[in-house]
């Protein structure tokens, strides 16, 4: 799991005996009651499979991107991705996947130029304003279990660590969703309003992130012997029941939810000695969780 | 080079014909006249040779850690470093590296507690205003060639991408810069005025960015084969003349550097729709080049 904030970050060993301060956000999470956690769908979870057995899991997020995201489900139906490969790795950037031959046909059904689902109106999400000053919107917080940014017309999921955005070439094209690539650095929000996203990383992450960097210009594999082949990808609503991993957020709406922004903001747990007194939206990461089987 | 800003961000092939539009970042660096570089001196070069025989350069801020700094260049000159290892790995955060065992000697002329070098004053920095709101400091810039945060009174190095900070256990130590770290990810900015940063990583990254990540607790090697080994560590003025490397930086005070983080905050070369209008200082590092051998 990427998203749990760690406490004494650069304490080789733990103190024997802490100073009593407030709980660390990653303690906040941990003591969110059930009804914090909401599920998230089997049908907006992607599972990357690569040929080595390790597992990519994205949540995808339908009511920011709808077009690219039917493209997706029905590339995933027809196998496209099936023995296709991560082709660029661009250090403090991004990892970037698909069909490196481009030349692979598009199966039919896929929307071959989406509407460029950059933003949505900010109608119809409940966003929790973050409050804290931002270089890239006018207002960001969190809405749906994403994290959102906002002019206050229009809202669009902000380029974090881990998103999923959707590879394109120079406008009019919008990408269809074929190449997706995923952010392994400093977060590129100068790309906002100017790409589709279509969701995150929640799990396994490092199998994108710890890659040799291309050499290539932009960070392509310049052989493709270097390209790390994907087995399979496949939306989990596809799997037997029994087969579906299931995964949780923290609800955004939750008074842990509350207390987990204030603590990221304003770390008291004992490593700190000054809050920084403001947090951005990409270091506020929505909790995530695998299902406690009690739960079910 | 790690801070080169890239055209064509998602393309996987350039356009044929481009449209005329306004030069990309890195085309405003590429164009900057031999004056508005300076050069970084060698005894501010600290090289990390691996046992595998890449290198990792780091650029030292002593007008911000002096103490931990001139702390580091007795252990480089004791040769404490020499077969040390990088022995932390954790995503989207940090790699660490140092004595794993923490039981070395610290070498005579060390000091043991350096004052809390998190911030300094913000009087003699001449720093250029970014402009753009930021969520953990009143005012960021550049300044030196070095980002600067401040609140008006104090200055410190915000927590970038590459940046090398001291690791320590809890307060009150500041750690004695025995003990390194990089970022790896997104910028953890809480962390500012809470450790001391000496400097950056200007060359080689990669061998620190893409490692495996550690599975232990906060992303330790959990066996002593998984480090890293480091063969040396060394400043560069300990070398002789002809083995020292040159490199510069993008003088702050330049039109060059005014050019270059407009352009940085708004993006106006083909990929861009729609220039962001604002910029997070960890988005708009400092350029820096080898000095070009005509230069000499």
């Amino acid at each position: 799991m990427i998203l749990t904030p760690l406490l004494f970050a650069f304490a080789a060993q733990a103190p024997a005996a802490a100073a009593t301060t407030a709980p660390a956000p990653s303690e906040i999470v941990a003591a969110a009651p059930a009804a914090a956690w909401k599920d998230i769908p089997a049908d907006t979870l992607m599972l990357i499979d690569l040929a080595d057995g390790r597992r990519i899991t994205i949540q995808l997020a339908p009511q920011f991107a709808p077009v690219h995201i039917a493209n997706m489900k029905a590339l995933a139906a027809a196998r496209f991705w099936d023995n296709s490969s991560i082709y660029r790795v661009q250090d403090n950037y991004v990892t970037q996947w698909g069909d490196a031959t481009e030349k692979k046909p598009l199966p039919a059904g896929i929307v071959a130029n989406p509407p460029a689902e950059y933003v949505r109106p900010v109608a119809g999400l409940a966003i929790r304003p973050l409050g804290y000053p931002d270089a890239y919107a006018r207002q960001t917080g969190h809405a749906d279990g994403w994290p959102v940014a906002s002019d206050g017309t229009s809202a669009w999921l902000p380029h974090c660590y881990a998103m999923v955005g959707v590879g394109r070439n120079l406008a009019p094209d919008t990408g269809t969703g074929a190449e997706l690539y995923t952010v392994i650095g400093h977060a590129p929000r100068h790309l906002e309003r100017n790409i589709a996203l279509v969701g995150r990383i929640i799990d396994g992450i490092e199998a994108m992130s710890a890659l040799p960097r291309g050499t290539g210009p932009l960070g392509f594999y310049e052989k493709a012997e270097q390209r790390v082949p994907i087995r399979t990808m496949r939306i989990a609503a596809e799997l037997p029941v029994r087969d579906r991993p299931a995964w949780q957020y923290l609800d955004s709406a939750s008074p842990a939810f509350a207390a987990y922004t204030e603590a990221r903001a304003n770390r008291r747990d004992p490593f700190f000695n000054l809050p920084a007194g403001g947090a951005d939206i990409c270091n506020v990461p929505v909790p995530i969780r695998r299902k406690p089987a009690a739960a079910d």
